[in-house]
């Protein structure tokens, strides 16, 4: 893509109420228009970038044997009523329709999820079963002031599991702790997450969130010194005398660390399945009730999480399997048509490149290259002859390099 | 995908307020679910179809130099009050948030679209500007009577064009007209569909629906029966004395038809430029209000409208570029083991299949590669030792073809 034929152009501003890092810098270098407090608009930019998470998550999902779905954001009234959170559930948009038929915005989609389990799942034969979806949640939050780490509406990654018994639900659970692993893993915010034991609700005594440590998050956690397992505050509430001990060592060792939610995954057990009356008939003939996990990630939040963890002071450094292009291409003055070979070339070649062609400054093209951040920034000027200068987000040091030896580096 | 490894089934029967045939045959296939009236999840069939047709709208979008973008549901009711539609425009769905802050739900998008261009757009340099996203649009239908034809929540390609004079916004305008030709014909319903003048609003005497010719249409339309050019009711009546007039080639027969409307084009001029203040700097340094135009096609009633025309007694018949598979594979009893040898050859090949590997009599398979309609039917059995039998869903005849044959036709 030739900058030129962009119409975002990079900001020196952000709105005044954006205290975010992650969403100051995604705003600036034209990721992520905002529309109102908690609603925005993804730009060019920032719709590559969740595509390329949406791309890691779907093939961590179909490894993992879920099939995609795609359920509607407006879920009946009387679905709500059945399990009892039309009232209780305070992050609900409710609206009225023109026949007074009444809604509420999906925030989460148990609801429509297990009355459609129900209209297929008659056997043990038809589990286990693994639904999920990519779809916009709605949440009805008092404060949204953390930027695209908190928004009224946001892409969710929703899975949802149905077992014949707590033992496939355990298996299934542990497998996708390693799935989400993965998708951290190649989202550069491995390292700093942290697998944090929360309050789990009726089926069992805990669920899990996967928090990553970053000074914008709005959530505290205890994390043992020992083994790395963290306590949400819930949890540490619960605990005798509210004395932190490691769920998994037992260790009493602990450091607070300010962190955002990037994932959370729950074993639900029965609560939605018996509301619903979804059941199996399992091999003696016997009616049961589905046994059902859920597993949810957010995408904008995940997205936001990793700016807060990849930037420093000129802008985002992308990590490689979610930056929106692969390489930065720059042309210096007077190198214009040297600039359009290498373009042509890196095309031909499969690799995805913004070319900044605009005539404008050097230093504006270098610094918009270091705010926008693709892992790596190529110059052509009259300087570099018929080599390439190439240098990593990330590092400081540049190298000349060949066509040939470029693409080497890249394929 | 293996079919016993797919958690729907096809089902004789479908709710008894479905009277569309599309929505019947949907729903008995295992293509969509219905929630509410107006209100349908897609099923794994169903988000494959829904995904091709989005492809084929990307490529013609993209090949028109539009820039996708991603616009919140989440409208606020200030930037409707801009427009004076929060009053007047019944279609929205209105709701409140914890924080008494109110939203209208995007029933269309001009009223972020256009904030948002204003950001950005300054000069006569930064016009044509075209913009679209493909995002779920929610309506406030009274009756939501005819399935997936005219829903409360769907998919929608949106495009919003920006033009720095009518001239241009013309030339844009034409080409968009083609852009859509082309996709209806990939979706196998151009034959039927009619390029009709219907009420153009404020700025130009018409504008454009592209309608499909069906009994389960909500509209009526007067086609010349001349040169096809077609009417809507509320340009006939607009018509001298409501008399008939080709507003092409002047002639006086027409033809009346039952058709649904799959995707409409205005020329919207200034009306949503003035309120929002978009304006730009022309060549000579005056400012001017832009000239807009918008696009839209509803991608789950494009869905319906292809099988409203392509269906016969037994079943969906889907045209290629948007079946959900390339073929349909059957193996028949005693011929697994050749049946997962035919799956795995044409996978390797790139080819996309149903591979129906279930417990199930042939008669059911056959009816079910019927009603599903992938494009071919491919099957394996004792009697086709090492060949298969190859049949298209809208022909009789059958062929025994060896593998190298079937790859030679499928390619």
């Amino acid at each position: 893509m030739k900058f030129s034929k962009l119409f975002i152009k990079t900001k020196k501003d952000y709105p005044k109420d954006e205290v975010a890092v992650s969403s100051q810098l995604l705003i600036r270098a034209g990721y992520i228009d905002k529309v109102a407090a908690g609603v925005y608009t993804l730009l060019p930019f920032g719709l590559k970038v969740v595509s390329k998470i949406i791309t890691q998550i779907r093939s961590e999902m179909d490894a993992a044997d879920a099939q995609e779905i795609y359920m509607p954001g407006l879920v009946p009234k009387a679905n709500w009523e059945t399990t009892d959170r039309w009232k209780t559930f305070d992050a609900l948009y409710k609206l009225k329709g023109a026949d007074e038929r009444e809604f509420a915005l999906g925030a989460t989609h148990e609801e429509i999820v297990v009355p459609l389990a129900r209209e297929f799942v008659e056997s043990y034969k038809d589990l286990p079963l693994a639904l999920y979806q990519i779809q916009n949640k709605f949440r009805n939050e008092i404060r949204a002031k953390s930027g695209v780490l908190r928004t009224r509406e946001f892409l969710m990654k929703d899975l949802y599991s149905f077992h014949k018994n707590e033992e496939d639900l355990n298996q299934y659970y542990d497998k996708m702790i390693q799935s989400y692993w993965n998708i951290f893993d190649k989202c550069g915010i491995k390292e700093k997450t942290y697998l944090t034991f929360a309050s789990g609700g009726t089926f069992c005594k805990y669920s899990h969130e996967f928090q990553t440590e970053t000074e914008a998050g709005e959530d505290e956690i205890y994390v043992c010194a020992e083994c790395k397992t963290g306590l949400n505050s819930d949890i540490l509430a619960d605990q005798e005398n509210g004395k932190f001990k490691c769920p998994d060592c037992a260790n009493t060792e602990y450091e607070i660390k300010k962190a955002v939610e990037v994932g959370n995954i729950f074993k639900l057990g029965t609560k939605y399945s018996k509301p619903f009356d979804l059941n199996f008939v399992d091999e003696k003939g016997k009616k049961n009730l589905v046994i059902m996990g859920c597993y949810g990630i957010g995408i904008q939040r995940l997205m936001g999480t990793i700016v807060e963890i990849n930037h420093d002071e000129k802008g985002i450094i992308w990590p490689k399997a979610v930056a929106p292009y692969d390489v930065h291409l720059i042309s210096l003055e007077g190198s214009e048509k040297r600039g359009e070979e290498v373009y042509q070339a890196l095309f031909k070649a499969g690799i995805s490149v913004l070319y900044d062609d605009r005539d404008i400054s050097a230093g504006e093209k270098f610094a918009d290259c270091d705010l926008i951040g693709i892992p790596y920034r190529l110059v052509v000027s009259q300087r570099t002859q018929d080599k390439i200068e190439v240098k990593k987000r990330d590092e400081d040091e540049t190298k000349q390099l060949s066509e040939e030896e470029l693409l080497k580096i890249l394929g």
